[in-house]
Protein backbone atom coordinates (compact mmCIF):
# COMPACT_ATOMS: atom_id res chain seq x y z
CA UNK A 1 0.00 0.00 0.00
CA UNK A 2 1.06 3.40 -0.62
CA UNK A 3 1.00 5.72 2.79
CA UNK A 4 1.93 8.93 4.01
CA UNK A 5 2.60 9.51 7.65
CA UNK A 6 2.32 12.14 9.82
CA UNK A 7 4.25 12.48 12.51
CA UNK A 8 7.51 11.13 13.26
CA UNK A 9 7.54 10.23 17.21
CA UNK A 10 8.30 6.96 19.01
CA UNK A 11 4.93 5.23 17.59
CA UNK A 12 5.11 6.46 14.23
CA UNK A 13 8.97 5.53 13.97
CA UNK A 14 8.41 2.10 15.07
CA UNK A 15 5.51 1.69 12.97
CA UNK A 16 6.68 3.70 9.42
CA UNK A 17 9.71 1.00 9.89
CA UNK A 18 7.31 -1.65 9.93
CA UNK A 19 5.29 -1.10 7.57
CA UNK A 20 8.41 -0.38 5.15
CA UNK A 21 10.35 -3.66 5.89
CA UNK A 22 6.74 -5.53 5.28
CA UNK A 23 7.02 -4.31 1.60
CA UNK A 24 4.57 -1.28 1.93
CA UNK A 25 5.72 2.09 0.28
CA UNK A 26 5.94 4.95 2.60
CA UNK A 27 5.39 7.82 0.10
CA UNK A 28 6.21 10.78 2.32
CA UNK A 29 6.76 11.64 6.00
CA UNK A 30 5.32 14.81 7.50
CA UNK A 31 6.88 16.21 11.05
CA UNK A 32 6.75 19.46 12.75
CA UNK A 33 10.38 19.29 13.02
CA UNK A 34 12.78 19.47 10.24
CA UNK A 35 15.37 16.77 12.13
CA UNK A 36 12.49 14.59 13.01
CA UNK A 37 11.21 14.59 9.28
CA UNK A 38 14.14 14.18 7.63
CA UNK A 39 15.81 11.25 9.91
CA UNK A 40 12.68 9.10 9.37
CA UNK A 41 12.41 9.55 5.61
CA UNK A 42 15.61 8.42 5.31
CA UNK A 43 14.97 5.61 6.93
CA UNK A 44 11.91 5.18 4.88
CA UNK A 45 13.53 6.14 1.93
CA UNK A 46 11.03 8.66 0.95
CA UNK A 47 10.35 12.64 1.00
CA UNK A 48 9.46 14.71 3.74
CA UNK A 49 7.60 17.99 4.78
CA UNK A 50 7.32 20.11 7.75
CA UNK A 51 4.23 21.98 6.26
CA UNK A 52 1.06 20.38 6.05
CA UNK A 53 0.24 22.40 2.87
CA UNK A 54 2.80 20.25 1.23
CA UNK A 55 1.36 16.88 2.19
CA UNK A 56 0.65 14.44 -0.79
CA UNK A 57 -2.92 14.53 -2.43
CA UNK A 58 -3.26 10.69 -2.61
CA UNK A 59 -2.75 7.19 -0.51
CA UNK A 60 -3.86 4.27 -0.12
CA UNK A 61 -4.15 5.33 4.08
CA UNK A 62 -2.77 8.16 6.06
CA UNK A 63 -1.76 7.21 9.11
CA UNK A 64 -1.85 9.99 11.89
CA UNK A 65 0.54 9.80 14.19
CA UNK A 66 0.95 12.88 16.18
CA UNK A 67 0.16 13.65 20.38
CA UNK A 68 -3.64 13.00 20.90
CA UNK A 69 -4.30 16.98 22.14
CA UNK A 70 -3.47 17.93 18.05
CA UNK A 71 -5.56 15.33 15.90
CA UNK A 72 -8.13 17.11 15.85
CA UNK A 73 -6.37 20.40 14.63
CA UNK A 74 -4.35 18.53 11.81
CA UNK A 75 -7.73 16.58 11.04
CA UNK A 76 -8.53 19.50 9.65
CA UNK A 77 -6.14 21.57 8.09
CA UNK A 78 -5.67 18.28 5.75
CA UNK A 79 -9.32 17.79 4.74
CA UNK A 80 -9.21 20.14 2.24
CA UNK A 81 -8.08 18.49 -1.15
CA UNK A 82 -8.30 15.13 -0.28
CA UNK A 83 -11.66 14.01 -0.03
CA UNK A 84 -12.87 10.06 -0.13
CA UNK A 85 -9.07 9.54 1.41
CA UNK A 86 -8.64 6.90 4.11
CA UNK A 87 -7.53 8.19 7.40
CA UNK A 88 -6.39 6.45 10.50
CA UNK A 89 -5.07 7.68 14.20
CA UNK A 90 -2.98 5.29 16.23
CA UNK A 91 -3.78 6.66 19.71
CA UNK A 92 -5.34 4.01 22.03
CA UNK A 93 -7.57 6.48 23.97
CA UNK A 94 -8.87 8.59 21.15
CA UNK A 95 -12.42 8.05 19.76
CA UNK A 96 -12.13 7.24 15.74
CA UNK A 97 -14.65 10.13 15.87
CA UNK A 98 -12.43 12.53 16.69
CA UNK A 99 -11.55 12.74 12.79
CA UNK A 100 -14.01 14.36 10.31
CA UNK A 101 -12.92 12.28 7.39
CA UNK A 102 -15.93 10.14 5.97
CA UNK A 103 -13.39 7.70 5.62
CA UNK A 104 -11.80 6.90 9.11
CA UNK A 105 -10.44 5.01 11.36
CA UNK A 106 -7.91 3.66 14.22
CA UNK A 107 -4.90 1.79 13.89
CA UNK A 108 -3.33 1.06 17.38
CA UNK A 109 -0.59 -0.89 18.29
CA UNK A 110 -0.23 -1.30 21.74
CA UNK A 111 3.05 -1.39 22.78
CA UNK A 112 5.57 0.81 24.53
CA UNK A 113 7.82 2.85 22.29
CA UNK A 114 11.36 4.81 22.79
CA UNK A 115 12.85 5.82 19.87
CA UNK A 116 15.98 4.52 20.35
CA UNK A 117 15.03 0.73 21.37
CA UNK A 118 13.34 -0.69 18.27
CA UNK A 119 10.96 -3.49 18.81
CA UNK A 120 9.82 -6.73 16.98
CA UNK A 121 6.34 -5.31 15.26
CA UNK A 122 4.95 -8.98 15.10
CA UNK A 123 4.26 -9.63 18.53
CA UNK A 124 2.58 -6.15 19.33
CA UNK A 125 -0.96 -6.85 19.44
CA UNK A 126 -3.01 -4.12 16.94
CA UNK A 127 -6.40 -2.79 17.34
CA UNK A 128 -8.16 -1.56 14.06
CA UNK A 129 -11.78 0.12 13.79
CA UNK A 130 -13.37 1.63 10.56
CA UNK A 131 -16.24 3.89 9.89
CA UNK A 132 -17.02 1.09 7.19
CA UNK A 133 -16.61 -2.24 6.64
CA UNK A 134 -14.50 -1.98 3.33
CA UNK A 135 -12.12 0.12 5.36
CA UNK A 136 -11.96 -2.14 8.55
CA UNK A 137 -11.01 -5.16 6.03
CA UNK A 138 -8.24 -3.08 4.45
CA UNK A 139 -6.61 -1.95 7.74
CA UNK A 140 -7.21 -5.70 8.87
CA UNK A 141 -5.39 -6.55 5.81
CA UNK A 142 -2.59 -4.27 6.77
CA UNK A 143 -2.17 -4.41 10.58
CA UNK A 144 -1.78 -8.36 9.63
CA UNK A 145 1.32 -7.84 7.37
CA UNK A 146 2.93 -6.66 10.16
CA UNK A 147 1.50 -8.01 13.02
CA UNK A 148 0.12 -11.69 14.31
CA UNK A 149 -2.41 -10.79 16.16
CA UNK A 150 -5.02 -8.15 15.68
CA UNK A 151 -8.34 -7.14 17.08
CA UNK A 152 -10.99 -5.59 15.62
CA UNK A 153 -12.28 -3.34 18.69
CA UNK A 154 -14.22 -0.18 18.61
CA UNK A 155 -13.34 3.09 20.53
CA UNK A 156 -15.91 2.07 23.61
CA UNK A 157 -13.90 -0.26 24.83
CA UNK A 158 -10.95 1.02 23.27
CA UNK A 159 -10.63 3.46 26.32
CA UNK A 160 -10.55 0.87 28.88
CA UNK A 161 -7.84 -1.05 26.74
CA UNK A 162 -5.68 1.65 26.67
CA UNK A 163 -6.04 2.78 29.93
CA UNK A 164 -5.32 -1.14 31.23
CA UNK A 165 -2.62 -0.46 29.23
CA UNK A 166 -1.55 2.83 31.30
CA UNK A 167 -1.65 0.46 34.51
CA UNK A 168 0.27 -2.55 32.91
CA UNK A 169 3.06 -0.43 31.50
CA UNK A 170 3.62 3.39 32.61
CA UNK A 171 2.24 2.71 36.33
CA UNK A 172 4.29 -0.55 36.10
CA UNK A 173 7.40 0.87 35.11
CA UNK A 174 6.48 3.73 37.65
CA UNK A 175 7.09 0.99 40.25
CA UNK A 176 10.03 0.14 38.72
CA UNK A 177 11.53 3.35 39.12
CA UNK A 178 10.28 4.08 42.80
CA UNK A 179 12.54 0.80 43.27
CA UNK A 180 15.36 2.18 41.64
CA UNK A 181 15.08 5.45 43.52
CA UNK A 182 15.52 3.69 46.98
CA UNK A 183 18.54 1.91 45.80
CA UNK A 184 20.15 5.18 44.99
CA UNK A 185 19.73 6.60 48.13
CA UNK A 186 20.63 3.64 50.26
CA UNK A 187 23.54 0.48 49.82
CA UNK A 188 25.28 0.32 46.78
CA UNK A 189 23.63 -1.74 44.55
CA UNK A 190 23.25 -1.18 41.61
CA UNK A 191 19.59 -1.26 39.88
CA UNK A 192 20.24 -4.56 37.57
CA UNK A 193 19.78 -6.60 40.44
CA UNK A 194 16.24 -6.21 40.28
CA UNK A 195 16.10 -7.37 36.41
CA UNK A 196 15.84 -11.27 36.95
CA UNK A 197 12.92 -10.38 39.57
CA UNK A 198 11.35 -8.07 37.65
CA UNK A 199 11.75 -10.61 34.61
CA UNK A 200 9.97 -13.20 37.03
CA UNK A 201 7.50 -10.73 37.68
CA UNK A 202 6.62 -10.73 33.89
CA UNK A 203 7.09 -14.12 33.24
CA UNK A 204 4.87 -15.42 35.59
CA UNK A 205 1.80 -14.28 33.87
CA UNK A 206 2.38 -16.72 30.99
CA UNK A 207 0.98 -19.58 33.79
CA UNK A 208 -1.24 -17.67 36.39
CA UNK A 209 -2.96 -14.32 36.60
CA UNK A 210 -1.82 -11.70 38.37
CA UNK A 211 -3.60 -11.89 40.69
CA UNK A 212 -2.45 -15.62 41.61
CA UNK A 213 1.19 -14.79 40.92
CA UNK A 214 0.91 -11.89 43.63
CA UNK A 215 3.60 -12.17 46.71
CA UNK A 216 5.13 -10.36 49.28
CA UNK A 217 4.09 -8.64 52.68
CA UNK A 218 0.74 -6.57 51.20
CA UNK A 219 -1.16 -9.85 49.83
CA UNK A 220 -0.01 -11.81 53.13
CA UNK A 221 -1.12 -8.79 55.00
CA UNK A 222 2.05 -8.80 57.28
CA UNK A 223 1.06 -5.64 59.07
CA UNK A 224 4.74 -5.55 61.01
CA UNK A 225 6.58 -5.52 57.55
CA UNK A 226 3.87 -3.00 55.90
CA UNK A 227 4.41 -0.70 59.35
CA UNK A 228 7.94 -1.17 59.43
CA UNK A 229 8.27 -0.05 55.30
CA UNK A 230 5.49 2.91 55.73
CA UNK A 231 8.34 4.04 57.98
CA UNK A 232 11.28 3.57 56.35
CA UNK A 233 9.41 6.22 53.39
CA UNK A 234 8.97 8.39 56.25
CA UNK A 235 10.80 11.53 53.69
CA UNK A 236 8.93 10.57 51.26
CA UNK A 237 4.98 11.31 51.81
CA UNK A 238 4.20 10.51 48.09
CA UNK A 239 5.54 7.43 48.06
CA UNK A 240 4.41 6.50 51.89
CA UNK A 241 1.09 7.31 49.93
CA UNK A 242 1.70 4.76 47.13
CA UNK A 243 3.00 2.30 49.66
CA UNK A 244 -0.07 2.49 51.50
CA UNK A 245 -2.68 2.58 48.92
CA UNK A 246 -1.25 -0.02 46.70
CA UNK A 247 -0.74 -2.68 49.44
CA UNK A 248 -4.45 -2.07 51.07
CA UNK A 249 -5.47 -2.38 47.14
CA UNK A 250 -3.68 -5.32 46.85
CA UNK A 251 -5.12 -6.77 49.91
CA UNK A 252 -8.70 -6.16 49.34
CA UNK A 253 -8.18 -8.07 46.11
CA UNK A 254 -7.16 -11.42 47.81
CA UNK B 1 26.72 -29.29 53.18
CA UNK B 2 24.58 -30.73 55.46
CA UNK B 3 21.61 -28.44 55.75
CA UNK B 4 18.15 -28.89 57.82
CA UNK B 5 15.33 -26.22 56.36
CA UNK B 6 13.09 -25.29 58.44
CA UNK B 7 9.73 -23.88 56.76
CA UNK B 8 7.96 -25.68 53.34
CA UNK B 9 6.83 -22.41 52.15
CA UNK B 10 7.40 -20.91 48.51
CA UNK B 11 10.59 -19.62 49.38
CA UNK B 12 11.69 -22.89 51.03
CA UNK B 13 10.89 -25.17 48.48
CA UNK B 14 12.61 -23.57 45.41
CA UNK B 15 15.59 -22.76 47.78
CA UNK B 16 15.84 -26.00 48.94
CA UNK B 17 15.19 -27.76 45.70
CA UNK B 18 17.76 -25.61 44.39
CA UNK B 19 20.36 -26.32 47.22
CA UNK B 20 19.49 -30.28 46.36
CA UNK B 21 20.69 -30.26 42.59
CA UNK B 22 23.90 -28.23 43.82
CA UNK B 23 24.93 -30.79 45.60
CA UNK B 24 23.84 -30.23 49.35
CA UNK B 25 22.38 -32.44 51.50
CA UNK B 26 19.30 -31.68 52.95
CA UNK B 27 18.89 -33.53 56.25
CA UNK B 28 15.48 -32.54 57.12
CA UNK B 29 12.31 -30.86 56.43
CA UNK B 30 10.43 -28.80 59.05
CA UNK B 31 6.98 -27.81 58.58
CA UNK B 32 3.61 -27.32 60.77
CA UNK B 33 1.67 -28.85 57.82
CA UNK B 34 2.54 -32.22 57.66
CA UNK B 35 1.28 -32.75 54.05
CA UNK B 36 3.73 -29.83 53.15
CA UNK B 37 6.43 -30.92 55.18
CA UNK B 38 6.19 -34.59 53.69
CA UNK B 39 5.89 -33.31 50.20
CA UNK B 40 9.17 -30.94 50.19
CA UNK B 41 11.57 -34.10 51.87
CA UNK B 42 10.22 -36.23 49.24
CA UNK B 43 11.56 -33.93 46.70
CA UNK B 44 14.69 -33.47 48.36
CA UNK B 45 14.89 -37.34 49.51
CA UNK B 46 15.17 -36.81 53.57
CA UNK B 47 13.56 -36.99 56.72
CA UNK B 48 10.66 -34.75 58.00
CA UNK B 49 8.68 -33.54 61.00
CA UNK B 50 6.39 -31.28 61.91
CA UNK B 51 7.31 -30.94 65.42
CA UNK B 52 10.01 -28.69 66.36
CA UNK B 53 11.29 -30.80 69.33
CA UNK B 54 12.16 -33.02 67.33
CA UNK B 55 14.33 -30.97 64.79
CA UNK B 56 18.23 -32.22 64.74
CA UNK B 57 20.36 -31.19 66.54
CA UNK B 58 23.72 -30.71 64.19
CA UNK B 59 24.10 -29.88 60.80
CA UNK B 60 26.33 -27.44 58.94
CA UNK B 61 23.57 -24.73 58.65
CA UNK B 62 20.05 -24.88 59.80
CA UNK B 63 17.65 -22.79 57.09
CA UNK B 64 14.81 -21.02 58.72
CA UNK B 65 12.79 -19.98 55.56
CA UNK B 66 9.26 -19.21 57.42
CA UNK B 67 6.85 -16.05 57.60
CA UNK B 68 8.79 -13.13 59.10
CA UNK B 69 6.30 -13.01 61.83
CA UNK B 70 7.44 -16.34 63.65
CA UNK B 71 11.19 -16.38 63.38
CA UNK B 72 11.87 -14.89 66.31
CA UNK B 73 9.35 -17.81 68.18
CA UNK B 74 10.94 -20.66 66.11
CA UNK B 75 14.33 -19.35 66.47
CA UNK B 76 13.38 -19.01 70.81
CA UNK B 77 12.22 -22.97 70.71
CA UNK B 78 15.49 -24.42 68.39
CA UNK B 79 18.16 -22.65 70.80
CA UNK B 80 18.13 -25.20 73.34
CA UNK B 81 20.69 -28.07 72.53
CA UNK B 82 21.92 -26.40 69.66
CA UNK B 83 24.52 -24.58 70.39
CA UNK B 84 27.34 -23.30 68.35
CA UNK B 85 25.01 -24.21 65.37
CA UNK B 86 24.80 -21.81 62.10
CA UNK B 87 21.02 -20.59 61.78
CA UNK B 88 20.88 -18.38 59.04
CA UNK B 89 16.84 -17.16 57.66
CA UNK B 90 15.91 -15.77 54.58
CA UNK B 91 13.67 -12.96 55.38
CA UNK B 92 14.60 -9.39 53.24
CA UNK B 93 13.17 -7.29 55.28
CA UNK B 94 13.91 -9.02 58.83
CA UNK B 95 17.26 -7.75 60.62
CA UNK B 96 19.73 -10.26 61.66
CA UNK B 97 19.71 -9.67 64.70
CA UNK B 98 15.91 -11.09 65.34
CA UNK B 99 17.78 -14.23 65.74
CA UNK B 100 18.97 -15.16 69.52
CA UNK B 101 21.97 -17.16 68.19
CA UNK B 102 25.90 -16.27 68.50
CA UNK B 103 26.36 -17.98 64.83
CA UNK B 104 23.51 -16.01 62.70
CA UNK B 105 23.05 -15.38 59.60
CA UNK B 106 21.22 -13.84 56.36
CA UNK B 107 20.85 -16.03 52.82
CA UNK B 108 18.38 -13.80 50.89
CA UNK B 109 17.46 -14.91 47.22
CA UNK B 110 15.26 -12.07 46.22
CA UNK B 111 12.93 -13.40 43.86
CA UNK B 112 9.08 -13.75 43.30
CA UNK B 113 8.24 -17.22 44.52
CA UNK B 114 5.26 -19.64 43.92
CA UNK B 115 5.14 -22.81 44.72
CA UNK B 116 4.14 -24.46 41.22
CA UNK B 117 6.32 -22.44 38.92
CA UNK B 118 10.14 -23.23 39.73
CA UNK B 119 13.14 -20.85 38.96
CA UNK B 120 15.89 -20.53 37.67
CA UNK B 121 18.02 -20.13 41.00
CA UNK B 122 21.41 -19.36 39.32
CA UNK B 123 20.22 -16.00 37.49
CA UNK B 124 18.65 -15.12 41.36
CA UNK B 125 20.71 -12.43 43.25
CA UNK B 126 21.48 -13.92 46.67
CA UNK B 127 22.11 -10.95 49.25
CA UNK B 128 24.19 -12.64 52.69
CA UNK B 129 25.28 -11.51 55.77
CA UNK B 130 26.69 -13.03 59.10
CA UNK B 131 27.39 -12.44 62.40
CA UNK B 132 31.43 -13.40 62.24
CA UNK B 133 33.62 -13.52 59.35
CA UNK B 134 33.76 -17.19 58.92
CA UNK B 135 29.86 -18.02 58.65
CA UNK B 136 30.23 -14.64 56.07
CA UNK B 137 32.49 -16.78 54.03
CA UNK B 138 30.51 -20.46 54.03
CA UNK B 139 27.56 -18.68 53.51
CA UNK B 140 28.99 -16.68 50.54
CA UNK B 141 30.31 -20.28 49.69
CA UNK B 142 27.49 -21.55 49.67
CA UNK B 143 25.12 -19.35 47.74
CA UNK B 144 27.73 -19.27 44.73
CA UNK B 145 27.12 -22.83 44.32
CA UNK B 146 23.45 -21.98 43.35
CA UNK B 147 23.32 -18.44 42.36
CA UNK B 148 25.53 -16.34 39.94
CA UNK B 149 24.92 -13.22 41.85
CA UNK B 150 26.20 -13.09 45.72
CA UNK B 151 25.89 -10.06 47.27
CA UNK B 152 27.20 -9.27 50.83
CA UNK B 153 24.86 -6.75 52.13
CA UNK B 154 23.89 -5.33 56.02
CA UNK B 155 20.42 -5.70 57.35
CA UNK B 156 20.03 -1.93 57.11
CA UNK B 157 20.69 -1.72 53.68
CA UNK B 158 18.83 -5.18 53.10
CA UNK B 159 15.19 -3.52 54.17
CA UNK B 160 15.75 -0.74 51.54
CA UNK B 161 16.42 -3.30 49.37
CA UNK B 162 13.83 -5.31 49.92
CA UNK B 163 11.12 -2.09 50.56
CA UNK B 164 12.35 -1.75 46.47
CA UNK B 165 11.50 -5.85 45.41
CA UNK B 166 8.13 -4.57 46.85
CA UNK B 167 7.75 -1.85 44.22
CA UNK B 168 9.73 -3.71 41.50
CA UNK B 169 7.54 -6.99 41.80
CA UNK B 170 4.35 -6.98 44.27
CA UNK B 171 3.31 -3.29 43.31
CA UNK B 172 3.93 -3.39 39.85
CA UNK B 173 2.07 -6.93 39.70
CA UNK B 174 -0.68 -5.44 41.63
CA UNK B 175 -0.41 -2.71 38.20
CA UNK B 176 -1.12 -5.77 35.87
CA UNK B 177 -4.01 -6.98 38.12
CA UNK B 178 -5.91 -3.94 38.22
CA UNK B 179 -5.34 -3.62 34.15
CA UNK B 180 -6.55 -7.35 34.20
CA UNK B 181 -9.56 -5.96 36.23
CA UNK B 182 -10.09 -3.28 33.47
CA UNK B 183 -10.05 -5.64 30.54
CA UNK B 184 -12.31 -8.44 32.41
CA UNK B 185 -15.10 -5.77 32.99
CA UNK B 186 -14.81 -3.80 28.84
CA UNK B 187 -14.70 -5.41 25.56
CA UNK B 188 -13.94 -9.09 25.42
CA UNK B 189 -10.03 -8.82 24.81
CA UNK B 190 -7.96 -11.76 26.77
CA UNK B 191 -5.16 -10.67 29.05
CA UNK B 192 -2.77 -12.60 27.25
CA UNK B 193 -3.03 -9.65 24.65
CA UNK B 194 -0.98 -6.85 27.90
CA UNK B 195 1.93 -10.06 27.60
CA UNK B 196 4.22 -8.08 24.43
CA UNK B 197 3.58 -5.03 26.51
CA UNK B 198 4.43 -6.43 29.73
CA UNK B 199 7.37 -7.92 28.47
CA UNK B 200 8.85 -5.10 26.43
CA UNK B 201 8.41 -2.83 29.92
CA UNK B 202 10.33 -5.40 31.45
CA UNK B 203 12.98 -5.61 29.02
CA UNK B 204 13.52 -1.76 28.04
CA UNK B 205 15.25 -1.82 31.50
CA UNK B 206 18.10 -3.75 29.89
CA UNK B 207 19.27 -0.74 27.77
CA UNK B 208 17.44 2.01 29.97
CA UNK B 209 16.62 3.34 33.15
CA UNK B 210 12.88 3.22 34.42
CA UNK B 211 12.66 6.71 34.10
CA UNK B 212 14.34 7.49 30.70
CA UNK B 213 11.82 4.26 29.21
CA UNK B 214 8.41 5.78 30.82
CA UNK B 215 5.60 6.56 28.37
CA UNK B 216 2.44 7.68 28.46
CA UNK B 217 -0.10 10.28 29.41
CA UNK B 218 1.62 11.24 32.42
CA UNK B 219 4.89 11.83 31.27
CA UNK B 220 3.62 13.54 28.84
CA UNK B 221 1.44 15.38 31.25
CA UNK B 222 -1.56 15.28 29.00
CA UNK B 223 -3.82 16.40 30.97
CA UNK B 224 -6.59 15.80 28.30
CA UNK B 225 -6.17 12.29 28.43
CA UNK B 226 -5.44 11.75 32.18
CA UNK B 227 -8.80 13.36 33.20
CA UNK B 228 -10.84 11.10 30.51
CA UNK B 229 -9.41 8.47 32.22
CA UNK B 230 -9.85 9.46 36.03
CA UNK B 231 -13.60 10.08 34.65
CA UNK B 232 -13.39 6.08 33.40
CA UNK B 233 -12.27 4.68 37.07
CA UNK B 234 -15.41 6.99 38.02
CA UNK B 235 -16.89 3.86 39.40
CA UNK B 236 -13.91 2.60 41.68
CA UNK B 237 -12.85 5.58 44.09
CA UNK B 238 -9.88 3.25 44.99
CA UNK B 239 -8.10 2.74 41.78
CA UNK B 240 -8.94 6.56 40.47
CA UNK B 241 -7.07 7.20 43.60
CA UNK B 242 -4.29 5.33 42.58
CA UNK B 243 -4.04 6.25 38.97
CA UNK B 244 -4.24 10.40 40.24
CA UNK B 245 -1.12 9.26 43.15
CA UNK B 246 0.86 7.55 40.15
CA UNK B 247 0.12 9.75 37.35
CA UNK B 248 1.18 12.83 39.83
CA UNK B 249 4.33 11.27 41.17
CA UNK B 250 5.56 10.61 37.32
CA UNK B 251 5.09 13.98 35.99
CA UNK B 252 7.39 14.95 39.03
CA UNK B 253 10.19 12.62 38.64
CA UNK B 254 10.49 14.25 34.99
Amino acid sequence: MKIVLIGAGNLATNLGKALFRAGHEIVQVYSRTEASASALADALHCSHTTDLKEVIKRADVFVISIKDSALSAVASSLQEGREGQLFVHTAGSMPMDVFPFERRGVFYPMQTFSKNKEVDFSVIPCFVEAKSKDDLQCLKTLALTISDTVYELDSENRKYLHLSAVFCCNFANHCFSLGADLLKKHGNIPFNVMLPLIDETASKLYSMSPQEAQTGPAVRWDENVIAKQIQLLDENPEMQKIYELMSKSIHEEK
